[in-house]
Parts: structure tokens; C-alpha cells; sequence
């Protein structure tokens, strides 16, 4: 058996991203927790072996807490994927579009399906702290002029009837998702994330990228994370697309030069899209 | 009278933000809009001379959504703030913490003070739209056991008493703000945003960066921007601390040359940090 903790209850879209991460393990523990830190803790402290985090989405952006979790975390990344967020309005089976009066979501589910809801004015809205317990709520209220917007698979673990699929405004929006556990995954690795810090002068962050460059390795995405309590200053958390050759070894050990503080976050397997 | 849009309904971070820019202006006229597209639509069609978005959260992340809006934006970034966010629990005048029932806020609200709600089991937490409304809701339900989590200006605004201020679990959390308008405003520009893409091949953002670093310009942020419906492809949102100098519009110029496709944002003045 193996067990993954994700955030939420059933049904999230974290959920989904783990069960698809792990779609050919036959004996999969899902657990549901209440925080993303629950998430971390829950590997530190081998209560699970895996857990499964948002970092970034293509319209809401990056989940910046998880970059900061990244950092104290005793363990590694094991690997990623993709999923493309296909929300769906969810009702009690029966339930007919013209007599929604009520959908429940979280606000950033709600704003990405402003278009659906313009087009629906007779639908009122209410936000909830999240899509999967949006669609509990329908469920348990048992009222067929309730929705949801939320995934399929809460749809499906709620027992509510897809009234209607792919709400969003832009079509292909898309979740990173990083799978995290205590050993290294690193057979077939060909994707190594970094976090790092370079001093506060001109060309440091340059110089920290020109290693990658020298060697020839493929630098594909920067991200600077804020530093708390410090306006204006960040860290950068950095994708190299290389396997781990002595070149990409040695293109690490210039890398850390330039650096102030550097973290290893893991080599692991670039990540599938799934389209849900 | 000077006309600044901003999104949310009066007493949002982003009003606050708003007002706080344009302190010295005796005759500012403050409206809220629809969505983030309503505030650079309503710049666009010069319905107001200005607008203010948040860009970035240091525990949130990035807005990702207005880094995509300044992409298609015929204006400039004329200017820029950072803001402490300082959650307030707000309630009718008179009304005690021991009393509290039911707490209202927008989930990230919710979540960053996590800790002051744990220590509080008593109270019940439901999920609005934004932090705005639940003070709004709050005042018209004239309900002394319900409170809201929200700006001090909401609570001014819709006559709540301060409870207690600063719930926040982190106590650093900032928010930068960006002015947009339809003029440059280039008068003491020590900043310079830029959005841009390079090739996918190795050393082309490297590259890309190496023009600032030549001319001993400062590179203070840089962030990959995923292009929607193509995951693990960005955009970078890079920002130069640097006077519009000959040598810094070479080094522009430089940078151009290795860029597939490049927008110049805007030259600013640095922005200032407000602690409430």
C-alpha cells in the first residue's frame, strides 16, 4: 500500500493529480489533509511516502507558500505533472441547468467560469473554502437547484450528475503538481529544480544562470519567490531540463558558487500532461 | 479630479493600495470595477486616468492573470507600492470576541490567519467572494456574533469596529501594487519592467540577461510566466533597477537582440513600502 497525502477533502483537484500520478499502482492510500504544511509534515514524518502539491497554476499563478514549504522540507521532489483544470458544474442526478439557483465554489474556481455565470444570470453565487466542498455541500443539502463547480472526480465521490463540463472561460488551463517524498527518485531523471539565493548586486543572478548556459543545459523556467518580510527580495526557485551527466554535475558545482545559499530540491522525471 | 479603477467593491486591499499612492491628491475619485480586465479596460477606454493591481503576494504568489492583462495592455506602468496586509477581524461596534459565531472572509484571507482561527474553535468560518463583501455582509446583517476578516479600511467604511487587528499567522506579508496608466511617467524612473520571450534552447534567457549584467544594471526579479494551453512554456516578467540612462537603453537594446518577442512595460519611480 501506498500512501499520499494531498490538501483537501475528496475530490480535490490534488486528489485527481494524485491518483492519476500513481494510476498504475493498484493499492494507492489517498489521504486527504487540512493544509499544504499538514501535506509536508505528513512525509517528514513518514506518515505517508508520498504527498502531492500544487506550485503553479497558468491562470492563477504559483502556490507560494509550497515554495517556501520546499525549503525547509527534509525530503525531495520525485516528480511532476500536469493537469489540465476542467471544471465542472455538478448537481444532484435529474438536476436541470434552467433551475440552478445556487452554485457553490472557491472565489478563484468562480472568477475562472465568469463567462458560464454572465451567460446564467438567474444563477446566484456562493463562494466555499474549496471545489470539493462545494460539492459536498450539494450532496448533503440534497437540493436540486444546487450546484457545484468542481472536478469530475468529486462529481464522481459525491454521486452528483455533470450537468455540464469545461465551465472555464480559457479553455487550457493548466496545474503543475510536484510529488514529494524522503529518498530521491532519480532513475530516468532528466528535470533538476534548485532553490537558491545570489547576493544583492549587478550580474549575480546572471552569472548564477551561466553555468547551465556553458554546458548547455536547458534552463526552463525562474521564479522569484518573495522573501517574507522583506519587500523587494527573493529567492529563485529554477528548472534545468538535463539528465544527471557529470557535465550537468559540474555545471551544479559552478552554480553554487555564485550562490549565497542553494537547496538541491530533487532530479526526477519531467512530468506528463494529463487532460483529465 | 483624478480617476483611478481598481477591482473589488469599496474597503478591498486594492482601494486602500489605491489611496495610499495617491495620498498627496486632494481630489481623488476611487472606483471599484468588476474584475481586473474591468480596471485595465477602464484605463484603455480612458474612462480613468489611472488603475492600481496587485501583482505579487509574498505568501500568495503572483497574479498571474494581470501579468497575461499587461501583455495586451496599450498603457505603461507609471508606478508601484508595496502594502502590508493587515487583517482585521471586524464586527459591529460593540461586539466581543467571546461572542463571535461565525467568521466571513475570502479564503486566502482565511488561510493566512490560520493560527488566530485555531485558537478560536468557537467560531465558524464561512467562505465570501472577497474580504470587502463579508464587512459589507456583516454590516447589513447587524449581527454582534458574526465579524469579518478584512482591511481596516473596510472597516471604516462599513462602520465595524476593530476587534482585533493583525491576525495573521506570518506577520510580514506585503502585496506589490502596480499603477497603470495611459501616459508614461518616466520623471525620476529608477525602474524598469519588461515582458518578454526567448527561444526554447539552451542559454537563450542567459543570454537574454547578459545586457543588463554588462552595463552593471541590477536585476531584482525575474518570473517565468506560463503561456496559456502550453504547459512547461513561459513568458518572463523581468524588473531593472536602473535610471533610464544611455547606458541602460543599449543595454536595452542588447537585450532586444535575443529576445523572440519583447514589450517594455514601463520606467517608474522605485515604489514605496506602506506598513498600514
Amino acid at each position: 500500500m501506498i500512501g499520499i497525502a494531498y490538501q483537501g477533502i475528496p475530490g480535490a483537484y490534488s486528489h485527481q493529480a494524485a491518483q492519476l500520478f500513481f494510476s498504475q499502482e493498484k493499492r494507492l492510500d489517498c489521504r486527504g489533509v487540512e493544509s499544504f504544511d499538514n501535506v509536508f509534515g505528513s512525509v517528514a514524518k513518514r506518515q505517508t511516502t508520498y504527498g502531492c502539491i500544487p506550485i503553479e497554476n497558468s491562470l492563477a499563478g504559483s502556490i507560494i507558500s509550497n515554495y517556501h514549504a520546499l525549503k525547509d522540507f527534509p525530503g525531495f521532489i520525485v516528480g511532476e505533472l500536469y493537469l489540465r483544470i476542467t471544471h465542472c458544474l455538478l448537481a444532484l442526478p435529474g438536476a436541470k441547468l434552467q433551475n440552478i439557483k445556487t452554485v457553490y465554489s472557491h472565489p478563484q474556481a468562480i472568477a475562472q467560469c465568469k463567462t458560464f455565470l454572465k451567460k446564467n444570470p438567474h444563477i446566484n453565487v456562493e463562494a466555499t473554502l474549496d471545489t470539493a466542498s462545494a460539492a459536498r455541500k450539494v450532496k448533503e443539502a440534497h437540493n436540486p437547484t444546487q450546484a457545484a463547480i468542481g472536478s469530475s472526480l468529486a462529481g464522481e465521490l459525491y454521486e452528483l450528475e455533470t450537468i455540464k463540463t469545461a465551465l472555464e472561460s480559457h479553455e487550457k488551463n493548466y496545474t503543475r503538481f510536484l510529488i514529494i517524498g524522503n529518498k530521491p527518485n532519480e532513475t530516468k531523471a532528466n528535470k533538476l529544480s534548485l532553490l537558491y539565493s545570489v547576493t544583492h548586486t549587478p550580474g549575480s543572478l546572471w552569472r548564477s544562470l551561466g553555468a547551465g548556459s556553458r554546458h548547455q543545459i536547458n534552463l526552463t523556467k525562474i521564479e522569484s519567490i518573495p522573501i517574507i518580510g522583506r519587500p523587494g527580495e527573493y529567492y529563485f526557485f529554477v528548472d534545468f531540463e538535463t539528465e544527471k551527466t557529470k557535465d550537468a554535475q559540474n555545471a551544479l558545482r559552478e552554480l553554487r558558487k555564485e550562490t549565497l545559499w542553494i537547496k538541491e530540491l530533487g532530479w526526477y522525471t519531467k512530468g506528463k500532461t494529463y487532460e483529465d
